[in-house]
């Protein structure tokens, strides 16, 4: 079930960066919806390349086509069907690819995997094309969770070595949100937008790419979601956020820096405020035991660096078994990091929807 | 589904820290495969506790008993079902939790989640206790694998500020893993050994606590595995990992580090060695696209210190709906990081085998 | 996830005729329950072996031992795992089938999928030895269904020639379900025990046996419950029904019959009762488009006669690949009818409080 | 997963009968398969309405769009989704049924379960037109079992009083089938077409309507696919033809008439052919334990007669709650079962398929 996930909104995302569409069917939402597709267009426009001079020259327009499920902008209890078209196709760029893989890409695993008969035109189903259809269905479960009050935002943590303020672990809020969107890029810190931009600049003008790290938050969770071992909070965010192409980690709360505090500067302690419990600090990004506690459920995704590049790398032969020098051509993002922020989203999303929708029985 | 994971392998985790047993049900196994259940035994010893001055003071005998699955010692296809009861319980230290949730554990959690109707005494279900039935499925995955010429082992690489050397991303081989058996500790570098443990001994004395990172690798295996987007190994590695109490982030090859590096540096060229694809670095810890490259997998966990520490914290009464204080008593660990090495392997066999028989028809 | 059911609801059975204990582990229950283990006790003797002259010679003594997920008689929202050890265990009058199977038996096809290591003593898990679990599962299910106001109840329809009485379609009730409970077999009708009893002694002379239709109502149920295509009420309730051994047919309603029928024969029209929306006849069994509309939900189960019989019967040697004559020994159930009526209701149970609290997000 | 289904090979279909398009997405594809769509095309064309005198007037060019999943007409390892576009829609037909549900019609359950937001035009998502893609799904599957010496077809074995001859259980044959294509009805006896034409023109004529039944059988099956208790060939192909609109019941072999027999009369005795052990006769239908024996898997499903029938039917007013009259208009199938047949063949295709894969390792 490689390209499904969920378990009462079970989304199933199907196509190929070259094939004539990639799109989404979206099963279990309520009935009863109501869905403005001209917002779900300008959240999928975050994510559309050719937006600027750090993104890809490549212009997609990412126009949704709503197949099903939608009955006078309601939803109406059957699966959802988007489709996206693929436009501004151009294959012959990738045909080296197909012989000669590039390195840390998916073209050699692919490759492997389906014995040669992969799509290799602009990664096929590895593409980040395919996030698209990923943020259509996240954009849906959004703007419901927004309609419970829960409310949910990235922004680039770090690119290369420039770094924009973390969020307040304890105190982030919708406010912290709004901020984000003034800035030409989504951070927090207006100089970090700034300083990002010049590092991909940098990493574009020689032919290379750059990495970095998206920080996310989720505010307005009640206590109680997600579930023990296997189906907590955290299992079930890291399921789908490396669904995102390019990512290769994941902490929640303190993470990796928290394991190597001792217990007395780890542990949150618990107070009330107002009749309700909350901790004073966050270091367990929200969840304990794989429940929400009612705080801001806190993470961070590591996204390695395009590996698409212009200048040359070794590489081998599939074809003739030896080794080859490869040189990419096409265009390409130098850091794919402003265009995976609404990915985030999308996916933390559907993550936290299905899992409220999956423990509102107990809850 | 919380307490179970798994698509060919589906194993069903079950039982509290003072219930009368813990276990586990693992449907899917092969026919035809001789276990030694001494040696599981040896294998589950690693993470039984009371072993030495740096671990609880509990002992616990983990006296496995299969109760099916086996017809003179070969699995005969049905559920392989193991149970181990619980000895040495002693409710009486975890009464206080019932009212007072302690910081950065599940007490508070499970009470919301299950409306004051969840088993409190050590943990109840969310007890690092229930690792035991999780080491006994992962180690018949492990000997498996094994049988398969695939070899899986983890150390510690971090206590606190003691650190030990990392895995070779590339090199790393079964002689590694050896090498880590002779050690006090599971690491590679003896002064490793006794660096962490003077830091867990100082954490114990000042009834604090301490975290770590363990990092695992796994050598032998295909290239292949795994499935696109929401079903690749890191997907699969990491839903299951983040099963392990205590576990806030895990992260693959380079990870973070990686995220702040060019493509180019970070980057894998391919090579041809003997006639058998490679890579000259490891950074994406043998995955691409989701799939196995025919590198080492290797990934990394980080775990909070234990939340259970003796000294003075802010918390809560659940019952009056004040400010309170605790202190925890009874018997702890404090540090689960060196008794976690074996489950982080167990996971990582799971996940990995249950992966391989995913993937043997397209494989 | 061979022996496995449930979205909301996990069972997960397991065990052998022979091994040392049968079991299973139930996940996803509600916390806060209270069960009463003697009512299991009472409920599961029902289909116990040797109670009467109709059964087979062996006693089998089904004690559940409850592992976990129960504190103090109340469900604590962890898993509930139920241990049923096997007593009076004859494996001898088994051996020979391991290399002669019975015809109509899964010997042969556990013999081909297991590839010869299968655990052939007393069907091993193919043994109708595996309802008790399920029995254990479905008793928890009735009672928190009973709770809720639905109430499930079977009775043996047919064996051989002899019938009782089908359920009023549009109108059974609790009432006809306690009427059960007073007749020697469970049939509505007491001269149809006595018929039947008659039919199984004959065969039980001639070392034959004989099958039998069960037909399992459920009450109470509000409409709504189910969901479209792959997973209504029928998909759900046929998925697990079929899992009882010897079950090779069910129909909802009116089934097989109404096939034959025309529209307007079989059609069920509304009307309004007291401000209740229901249907003057129930030929659809409760179920449209595969949600319960409100009346009872009616289904029959076809069960095939007992393969065990002692009359010679034509069979292969799997060793030596030829014709050969077999003789089944053992002590077994003439009809296996009058037990399987507990294991109908317990399955129906499973399925329908799975569907209860997978649809209550949309109820 | 409402309409989701499958373990290895995962079809996930949408739409509703009169949204802008119906479609499925195939999860699970093995690459490297060549595809000839003018076949599939074909193969709809069988359930196409508006070909005859005995179906609807409604004519639907069920023309299928591969989006994606292939390349050059050979499958890539990604999900391959199909779209039909639903043209000559006429909602007005049926905005009466929007509060007057048709009786036997998934009208009222959808009502409620969707809290009238369920898209009401033609049956929305409950209607017969989402078989389209399932039959688009299912032929894919054919095409790959065909490739694999495995051959699945069905035919009408009664509508109303007029039967076609069964097949024969132990010897049905591909030949068989190709006979069935003949017929102008598919049927095995030519004055069983007619008949059954009659059947169904004395029904249209009265603006009444006919139910059926459908035998299918898979020959070239090897033995050992399917698995124990709740994975059992028949568990799955139940579970997904319960998801074609219409059926009611379903029966393997022998069946329900099987439950009246005496073991002795209903035991498959095994015999050595050539080397090869088979059954002499195949009253199990092809399945012991659930796992397939190497004979003919054999089948019937009852199709409840069309519930749209023009004659005047009792119902209520969903708005004013009080009882009322319906006259349903619009363009209906007087039977549906000619239409079925490919369905019946798509639906087992797809589950006897995925049961190969998910049997793989074990076979």
């Amino acid at each position: 079930m490689s390209s499904q996930y969920g378990k009462k909104i079970k989304i199933s995302v199907f196509g190929q960066s070259h094939s004539s569409a990639v799109g989404v069917s979206i099963d279990g939402l309520p009935a009863g919806i109501t869905l403005d597709i001209d917002e779900m267009r300008s959240f999928m426009r975050r994510r559309a390349p050719g937006q600027n001079d750090i993104s890809t020259a490549r212009t997609e327009e990412d126009e949704p086509e709503i197949l099903c499920g939608l009955v006078n902008g309601v939803t109406c209890g059957a699966p959802l069907a988007v489709v996206i078209r693929n436009t501004n196709v151009r294959s012959g760029d990738y045909n080296e690819t197909l012989d000669i893989p590039r390195p840390s890409h998916a073209d050699y695993t692919a490759h492997v995997k389906f014995d040669g008969h992969q799509d290799s035109a602009g990664g096929g189903h590895f593409s980040g094309r395919l996030t698209a259809p990923l943020c259509a269905a996240g954009w849906i479960c959004l703007e419901i969770l927004r309609g419970l009050g829960i409310y949910i935002a990235a922004h680039i943590l770090q690119i290369g070595s420039a770094k924009d303020d973390p969020f307040d672990p304890a105190g982030v809020s919708k406010k912290d949100f709004d901020a984000i969107k003034d800035n030409p890029l989504p951070v927090l810190r207006r100089d970090a937008a700034d300083a990002m931009r010049l590092q991909i600049l940098d990493a574009k003008e020689k032919e290379d790419s750059t990495g970095g790290i998206i920080e996310c938050a989720a505010v307005g969770l009640p206590a109680g979601l997600g579930d023990p071992m296997f189906d907590g909070i955290e299992n079930r965010i890291a399921a789908i956020v490396f669904g995102i192409p390019g990512v290769k980690g994941i902490e929640f709360g303190s993470g990796f820096d928290g394991s190597a505090r001792n217990g007395s500067g780890n542990n949150d302690s618990f107070y009330m405020d107002n009749g309700i419990i909350k901790t004073r600090t966050n270091n367990c990004g929200g969840v304990l035991g794989g429940i929400t506690n009612g705080m801001p459920v806190l993470f961070r995704a590591a996204f390695k660096p395009t590996p698409s590049i212009g200048m040359e790398q070794g590489s081998v032969s599939l074809s003739r078994l030896e080794n080859a020098v490869l040189r990419v051509k096409g265009r390409h993002d130098p850091c794919i990091v402003p265009r995976a922020v609404p990915c985030v989203e999308a996916a933390a999303a559907i993550a936290l929807y299905d899992a409220y929708l999956d423990s509102s029985v107990s809850v």
